[in-house]
């Protein structure tokens, strides 16, 4: 099968969690916005405006398989999860795996939100003391719950995996927040990171994979940036 | 089987969506949280508190299901579709009203961070100005955006439900989600609801149904309030 995904081509942003596990498979997929001309972007905003569609996807990134689109993060790789051998294959397995994933979700949010609590469409420098204590309060209250949880979790697995006995898509998850938390926050999250040494070493063991490897030394990666979840600005990283 | 369900007993929250589909299907369950003293929130503290659990739910709501327990609103509701009537019985069908109740958990987000865009943990009257400009945009990009999305999906469908051929517990979030917009933004809301008709319709049949009807008017709904998703600040609602 070959997969179809589509989300915008110039940030990692959320469909950087679908593209972590697809390269991860080594499955054969194409990142279709990042195509040139009308076959990038516009192709992609047709489908969204496409008003006869009768499942049509919210936003993306959203994957195509053969006929089927499916749209929402966790919900693509909760498909994909066992069709690339990243999921438990036992039902109550799969939906703890997808339990996690909402979870890493509602976690992206908050990520994002530090930046811009007040306003999607004002700048950064518009919302800069908002930023300042959304962050205070998301390194106080948030990072120590949403990452003791992890951390139990992955302890109570065995240390090795977030779920099952192999590689699942929220091992890659997990890789993918650590390392955006890197980037946008390099002190705290260095200090934070103390606390959570089984998660860091999973971050470790994701990183040195031969496939994600050659994925994080390729053009297919998009660097970070200025735009997407992920932003560094010095006076938030305190 | 008799569902446990465990959320905060003063507020109807994310656990609303649940407490709705059980209600409408009659099914026998206990609202665990509102049993009175150490059976009570003390009772739903021990189960998050417990660090050996193997599949902890991070936050309320969460269900027991016999062994089971399942945590993540959309996902409790995917879990319950099924076994409650609610959903669709083929698998494609299931997954696309998991995907459209993701879009109304995003939805939900947006709404509760229009009277609180900076911090959970400052009052409303300390992010007033911020709440202010975080409800203009919400009004005038979210919600055009999200219910124009919602209301296209239920007309592509034939109207009469958002998935299928018989309620589902989407079309049970979608009046839950008029109904608090109504509680919070009163004089909005009217003026808005001109461009969703058929939603707004859909809102009135499932208020008429026998079970729901009986239910809204019970003890077992809890009241709008001042806490929750949904909240009236005059001043929002310009």
């Amino acid at each position: 099968m070959r997969y179809e995904l589509y989300y915008w081509p110039n940030i990692q942003g959320r469909g950087e969690f679908v593209r972590l596990a697809l390269e991860a498979a080594g499955a054969d997929y194409a990142d279709m916005a990042r195509r040139p001309g009308q076959r990038g972007v516009p192709a992609m905003m047709k489908v969204l405006e496409d008003q006869r569609l009768p499942r049509p996807p919210y936003a993306p990134p959203f994957l195509k398989a053969g006929n089927t689109i499916i749209a929402q993060t966790a919900l693509i790789l909760h498909y994909l999860g066992p069709r690339l051998g990243l999921a438990p294959r036992d039902e109550a397995g799969r939906l703890w795996a997808h339990q996690l994933q909402l979870t890493v979700t509602d976690l992206v949010v908050h990520i994002h939100d530090t930046h811009h609590p007040v306003s999607g469409w004002l700048y950064y420098e518009e919302q800069k003391p908002a930023a300042k204590r959304r962050t205070a309060d998301f390194w106080r209250y948030r990072m120590p719950k949403f990452f003791g949880y992890f951390e139990r979790v992955l302890k109570n697995n065995g240390g090795k995996f977030m779920v099952g006995r192999r590689l699942s898509y929220v091992d890659l998850s997990m890789f993918q927040i650590i390392e955006g938390l890197r980037y946008a926050f390099p002190k705290r999250t260095k200090r934070f990171e103390k606390r959570v040494p089984l998660l860091v070493a999973l971050h470790d063991r994701v990183a040195s994979r031969p496939r994600i490897k050659a994925y994080l030394a390729s053009e297919r990666r998009i660097p970070f940036s200025q735009w997407g979840i992920y932003r560094y600005f010095k006076e938030l990283d305190g």
